[in-house]
């Protein structure tokens, strides 16, 4: 399938960089944090990152790397 | 296996640009939202999205980038 | 391994085309509706699809594209 | 690794070919019919199929189109 | 990671060929067999094989083809 | 996509570097070690790590090599 | 990302052969047993190999050959 519209997802996290966005994880883990960094594989650096587990559970983690291969989606956070 | 007709998922896919889509990923989550992008991995940029967890739950995400490896399937919904 | 008969795989989708078949994924859902279109990578498009959950819940989705890479198995319904 | 006896893998498959075979999947479900075709990735046609669950339900499918990456094992039935 | 003993590998293979091993797969089952053929992928032939699931279930299964993708461990039984 | 600023991602582990890192594993486990090496893949190593399970429960384990394909986020910990 | 200290992981392999390392799987399942091999995909040999479950029980193996996909971590016992 050729893309129609691809720079889309290019603009939404290039728009995103320093706002606070949601990230789904594999496993059911979620984060949101501040969008420091991003790259092709959608590697992600959050800044002042907060865990939440799937019972609602929050932590604290400051600075967190994601690989992306663990990446459900992202949302930035209106 | 060589294809017969695969340029009906591109059509599927055009067709349901600006509409609005389900989106069912692994793991048993689901979301719905307009179709806004989308590349020749299936990832996916929906607007006004919507999640749906397996008991039901909603919850509005608005703007939503989902990795096309998390994709099991996509449905306009009529 | 060399193939044997992989034409024969080839020809159960090809004779499907149009006809109604049982998809199975992984994680459990299955899916059956009119088979519209597939590739190599068993991406497949269904006409008039319905969702069949491990609980025999059923839904009606209409057109869904579905990731080759969540197909378990097809099979035409005689 | 080198392979020793590569092609016993291949002589297990060719004289399964009219025989009836037990296919286990990833995920729990198994599968019993008539090997009709095979190809390098394990990808399989099985005529006459019946499906059985983890719980010992089984249901008639008849021809049956595996994907390979599925398989877990392949025995044929003496 | 460059291997320093790597032909290890090959000898517990090449010295188990014709003797009983324990196969653990992914998902929680085990067979165990006379190892007959394996190919640098870990695609294994199994002899004589049994199946034993995680509850202690056993069943014979005979001659069994299993996909390398699915070990994740071999044992001989000394 | 293409990368903004992927050298973020290389600056948080060069700076955590000798540091003490909290590192999330699929499947729900945890370390948390001073983070010794790192290579492109994540492939990590800790000193003076400590395993914590889901439940919390905490197991000392000294030195710890980490396939990075099991890494599912690595954070510094303040 | 480049590796600042790839080295460290190699060191931590060779210092480990012909002493006592913990395995631990995806899955769940872990070994202990002295590592006798490696390869570069961390394939792995273990001797007096000892199998402990999630519930604590414990299995005596033998020599065992690991497919390094299902490697989460390693780590010598001190």
């Amino acid at each position: 399938m050729s893309s129609t519209t691809p720079e889309t997802a290019h603009k939404v996290l290039a728009e995103s960089l320093g706002q606070i966005v949601l990230v789904r994880l594999r496993g059911g883990k979620s984060l949101r944090g501040r969008l420091k960094s991003y790259d092709m594989h959608l590697n992600i650096v959050l800044d002042d990152a907060e865990e939440e587990l799937e019972d609602g559970t929050r932590r604290r983690l400051g600075t967190v790397l994601i690989r992306g291969e663990n990446v459900v989606m992202l949302s930035p956070i209106q």
